[in-house]
């Protein structure tokens, strides 16, 4: 008996077959099948895929991918899950997978849309929040200077800094992405940092000198907009996208006189290193999405199998806002 | 009457004669004879020079130097200042000054030594103060190194970490230099990062990482610096004496991805960002210094001439402290 299920029962799941250079490309995932486990044991519970999170990340070479996962439940062991409760975990890029139930949280869908999980009220939003709120300390009339700004977390962090009152200019790569920013998020400008006058272009955005500048991106792109930084103002390192290399081999001006000419604040930073606050900014991000005052851009690949494809640099051009997949066997 | 007065009667200045190339030698300084200034207006004081400043500092090519000095006050035609009194202010390089009584502030030699007033109590232990405090903020047990320990700001900002129950660990550039700063100062250890083995050791100096990293030179040091920092560390940068040169022409690794990847906050600072909390900064330091807990380091050069010398890079090698040098016809 045990036997006949596990030959019919399997699990479909993406591997990360071989270190990516650069940005991961379809070809460094494998696609393979295994046995599903057919016993829960006390406290886990089965979930089914549902939207899968796809961001720039760290993998380790022969093991299941991982991402934040908005899944179903099919089969519990705790107390604290029913089956087809929707819930939101680190989870395997598995279209189904058995973890532990203090891996899992739920999810309340009258409260916001499942794939927002993912977004608004999940990493992105936290660190859209925490990096601009707790390191850029933003202030009203100031200028905020985000890169990566039609991304996940930039073009959250555009939308918060509007709530503070700041003048808010978006860099991004496209004209279509710029037409996004200002017409659709309502930035007070936008700029594509591959124009010819990229460095003249910002500073005519941003006449007051910048206060904050929301790094997504880095390399030469950091290099002009440092120069138009001003006194005492801050520098939230969130991603450096521009450098998917090592630390040792990325070269480049040196910052530490500009931080000290001009008593910058730098600072890289994630979102476990406020844990404690993770309860009040969710609640404040909640209140923000529900009042309509900050919306959630997404992508949406469909299916399973796009996952690789989800990942790999050549959608960065076409995306805005955060990347995720849907299974397909799912509404 | 007039005449005869200003013809017999000069003040002695050091200007700078041209831009240096790098930190500046004795020939980029000149010195002139002008004739003093014969009647005081109202609210002005004469002064003459008795311990000068020399830090490493931007000057205008053409003016007459300036840093903080203190002085005895020849003549006076404000209410605040009489004759004998000793006095600090930002003044020029000259033996005799007429300075307006509010650039004026007294100093009281019960409390201190007038050379302290340029020190401890002057621009370089604020610098040490507010760098370590408001940006390192120091927590019992964590480790703190401090590039250019032997020197004003960072032979000051090792005995305050002390004091915060810190682990301190100083780079310098000789053996004596480090012999100073354990055996005297009582630094936990002391390395020279022209050794050979100067990470491997500076990685042995610091068996729990680095916490807080005091800077005050910068370039290759620091990257080897960087290398050991820990997770939500923080970088002071005080000081890059290791590029004299223009902010765009230094380069070297990209710091974001380091910053990012460990939470790593980085901040330039100068003293009069913190200006509202100077009163309470110099209190403490002033107590600090009168129970012992502190100690001034000098080295003072005799006579008004030595002010380039001084200044000059091959004094760097055997200095120790606070660089003043006192006029010849003063005790």
């Amino acid at each position: 008996m045990d036997d006949f299920r596990k030959s019919s029962a399997t699990t479909d799941s993406f591997v990360l077959a071989k270190r990516p250079v650069g940005a991961p490309v379809l070809s460094d995932f494998k696609r393979i099948s295994s046995p599903v486990i057919q016993e829960l044991k006390e406290n886990e519970v089965r979930v089914h895929g549902l939207y899968y999170s796809v961001d720039p990340a760290e993998w380790n070479v022969g093991e299941v991918v991982k991402s934040e996962v908005v899944a179903r439940v099919a089969e519990s062991k705790s107390s604290q899950f029913r089956v087809g409760e929707l819930v939101i975990g680190e989870f395997p890029w598995s279209t189904e997978s058995v973890v532990l139930s203090d891996k899992v949280r739920k999810i309340d869908i009258q409260k916001a849309f499942a794939s927002e999980y993912l977004g608004v009220l999940g990493q992105s939003g936290l660190a859209a929040y925490f990096g601009l709120v707790e390191i850029g300390k933003p202030i009203a009339g100031e200028t905020l200077v985000i890169s990566g700004a039609s991304g996940a977390v930039g073009s959250l962090v555009g939308q918060i800094g509007k709530l503070f009152g700041c003048r808010v200019v978006g860099i991004t790569s496209s004209e279509i992405k710029m037409k996004f920013l200002t017409a659709h998020l309502g930035f007070h400008a936008s700029l594509n940092h591959l124009s010819d006058h990229f460095s003249e272009e910002l500073e005519q955005a941003c006449p007051n000198g910048i206060d904050i500048y929301f790094d997504d991106v880095g390399g030469s792109l950091s290099d002009s907009v440092m120069k138009w930084m001003n006194h005492l103002s801050r520098v939230v390192i969130c991603g450096q996208i521009s450098s998917v290399c090592s630390e040792a081999t990325v070269s480049g001006k040196r910052i530490e006189s500009v931080l000290l000419n001009r008593s910058i604040l730098m600072q890289g930073f994630r979102v476990s290193d406020y844990e404690k606050k993770v309860p009040a900014a969710n609640l404040k991000l909640t209140e923000w999405l529900t009042d309509g005052k900050i919306e959630s851009t997404e992508t949406i690949l469909r299916g399973f199998d796009r996952l690789p494809e989800a990942s790999s640099p050549h959608m960065k051009a076409s995306k805005l806002g955060k990347m995720i997949v849907k299974a397909e066997d799912w509404l």
